[in-house]
């Protein structure tokens, strides 16, 4: 059967030299880019200009440390039955960054281009959209204050555009508020980011912050007491009584 | 039962306010700290200063892209079956970076920071270490030129230091190529890291270069033509002859 | 804040005794109840008569092996990187049975439960579903093997009802093949599982076929050869011609 | 460059057959294996005898369900946040099986193996395994019950041998109880298994659990109320005073 070609433009190496992304790694790179640009020039192929690189710094910054969320639990509950594996704890808790907690950035990213790529308002959005993501917050109301600092960081590196203005006339249009998911898909859009990978901004900036708490629970441990709790709890009604 | 408290020093929230290690996330991280400037934040409790921002971003940069690695691999044939879970690609691409690969940079830290902490020369290192990781590469040799790079930021920002020179003995003494696993692991003893964690160094970076992979999988699919080459030969001896 | 109890109904124990779901383990599960007995108590909380027996292990050993699949690559790669966590490899290769695999039997299911509770028809089902799922297969046609005897089991043990019918109707109003997905989806209805968690059969089935796979990788390896041969071709393109 | 074939014995097809292990699935395992059965050939390469089939289906059904473990807990934590990505739930449940929990059946069968193999006795071996794996239960002792009727069922069909008197001399010898991770390692011996692979026997068991406590998260939820209830009690010492 005719064969189609395997291709990646991703990185090559000789005995002497390494290029990812077409620039010289240890020449290029290394000194010169920090990890948020390395991810920048990942998912465009180019290195970022200063204000794309505060920009878009942090907006991953942002999503890296949430505290005890559900994520950090999966990473040190699975850190106690397997610590030879820490690469496993760290997968474990990206696997719930699925439709309900980071899956909102990608919603809004999708809607948001869509709607300025086809000339829809923000109550056309909010009419064809009744769950729209990036909305509301159980605590930051009436304003999520990361919200206002990278909307305030995209205006002083002027990449406060379209999407932006959009994403708040839709929060604005609901009476609610806009949360940092929210900014964050917006912002991808006004950078040019596919709208595929921006649940990968989530999932990369979550896997540093899932090292934290695993170096945490090296030292302040809680995934043993946990369990022991929730077993206690969870099977008292099915032990015959003494 | 007497119950341990649970108790975490990451992160805390209130209406308008939202502190990550101590520092204030609006006002003090973003804007202010890259992804490996929060990493550093995360892993050490304290803002790098600028020679050790250079050197820690530098470090994880190395580790972000290896081009069509076993993970990256892995990455994109999980994508191919759930799509719509790019969380459980990249967390799929890193369950590989075990004993054989990432692992020599945690095991490099572990052995140099006992051998210094307990005297012991590169003979002793090597002599109770047949199989001492960090050294040998099947490309870059005599020298890796990340190793290179990463020692010369080492030097600028003065972090160069006994584990640096310790790892440089221990390749010299047995002839063979410093890599940049072994480079990094001893790095990060200079910067004060504890070995436990510094798997978690690879785990990070992998996760941003894993997306990447995913987004070039999106635009130029390797996944399923791997696939069918891979059944069409496995299984050819099977089958009947027509 | 007033507390949600957590409570769990699966197992107990004391110090000689170990009920799961009800049952005395040592004395009334271990030795009478077989694997797939086991699931289908797990998944009803009831023990299966003989003919629920038959159906439903042959539903799940229909689902265990399938040859060199992107799943069984991504264990075998994982394992590449990792082996003293087989576990890991067992759960990388469980991340792609989403949406593109595994997923179509959870749709049969939804749909033709809902079908058959709302007195919807054959054709008005594909009215509604153009991509109906179970339907089509790239090799078995214009007849699934695996589908006839299900069906046949089915038949036998008495479980063969209207769920079957209306997904026999389906393919052949549309004029095409019924897979194992579609008949698998069918019969758990039949047996009155919950469609929600019929992707969870699949689940179940493949992380038996993996461990053979990892078996067979320890013995006769592709994982290398696979990443090897891939690696080469992927970046000849981008290497400087000597 | 010389390449390796690839090649796999498992499985292969063609229109209107398919083969697993060398046995046509429709005619020769659907209706005739059940799911422990399927497990054992494709670990074995041969149906097993009646009196295999009881033991070893005896042996994987006890690993199926301890109740909320760490994995159990990990499973719902990652359902909360990917209710679409079951599949991701269960592998995430699976990543926390190793060396400190299930581990130990495969340290069982490497010691135990090794010691038949070289004529070692249990004094002996408990010299060389300071921490021997398969002894003490903090719950089931003097006797775990398990273990009890897993050997009785190995009398009965007479697999009862070697590997298991050794086992119960060693936990003799120490003066502890042989858990059942111990006697199912000293069982996988009598069956002739790899002890690479006896890890996955617990690896394939739980993942049969593990979509038992999905199906209960979506009836009796948990994972919601304990992150809150995780989350309010470790961040109280960071959070100003009112």
């Amino acid at each position: 059967m005719a064969r189609k070609p395997l291709k990646s433009d991703l990185a090559w190496s000789t005995v002497d030299r390494i290029f990812v992304r077409g620039k010289d790694l240890p020449g290029e790179i290394l000194g010169h880019l920090n990890l948020g640009d390395m991810a920048f020039l990942e998912l465009t192929g180019r290195v970022p200009t200063p204000g794309e690189s505060k920009l878009f710094n942090a907006m991953v910054v942002t999503l890296v440390e949430h505290g005890v969320t559900p994520s950090a639990l999966v990473a040190r509950l699975t850190y106690l039955g397997a610590p030879e594996a820490l690469q496993a704890a760290v997968a474990g808790g990206l696997l719930g960054l699925g439709s309900v907690f980071v899956g909102s950035m990608e919603g809004v990213a999708r809607i948001v281009s869509d709607a300025i790529a086809t000339g829809k308002d923000a109550r056309t959005v909010l009419a064809e959209n009744k769950r729209m993501p990036g909305l509301g917050h159980p605590i930051h109301k009436p304003v999520d204050p990361r919200t206002v600092r990278l909307f305030q960081i995209a205006r002083e590196t002027g990449h406060y555009g379209k999407y932006c203005r959009l994403m708040e006339e839709i929060a604005q249009t609901r009476g609610i508020t806009l949360n940092a998911t929210g900014a964050i898909g917006a912002l991808a859009c006004e950078l040019g980011l596919d709208w595929r990978i921006v649940k990968g901004l989530g999932v990369m900036a979550r896997a540093v912050g899932l090292v934290g708490h695993i170096l945490e629970e090296t030292r302040e441990p809680m995934a043993q007491e946990i369990w022991e709790r929730v077993d206690e709890e969870a099977s008292a009604h099915l032990k015959p009584k003494k």
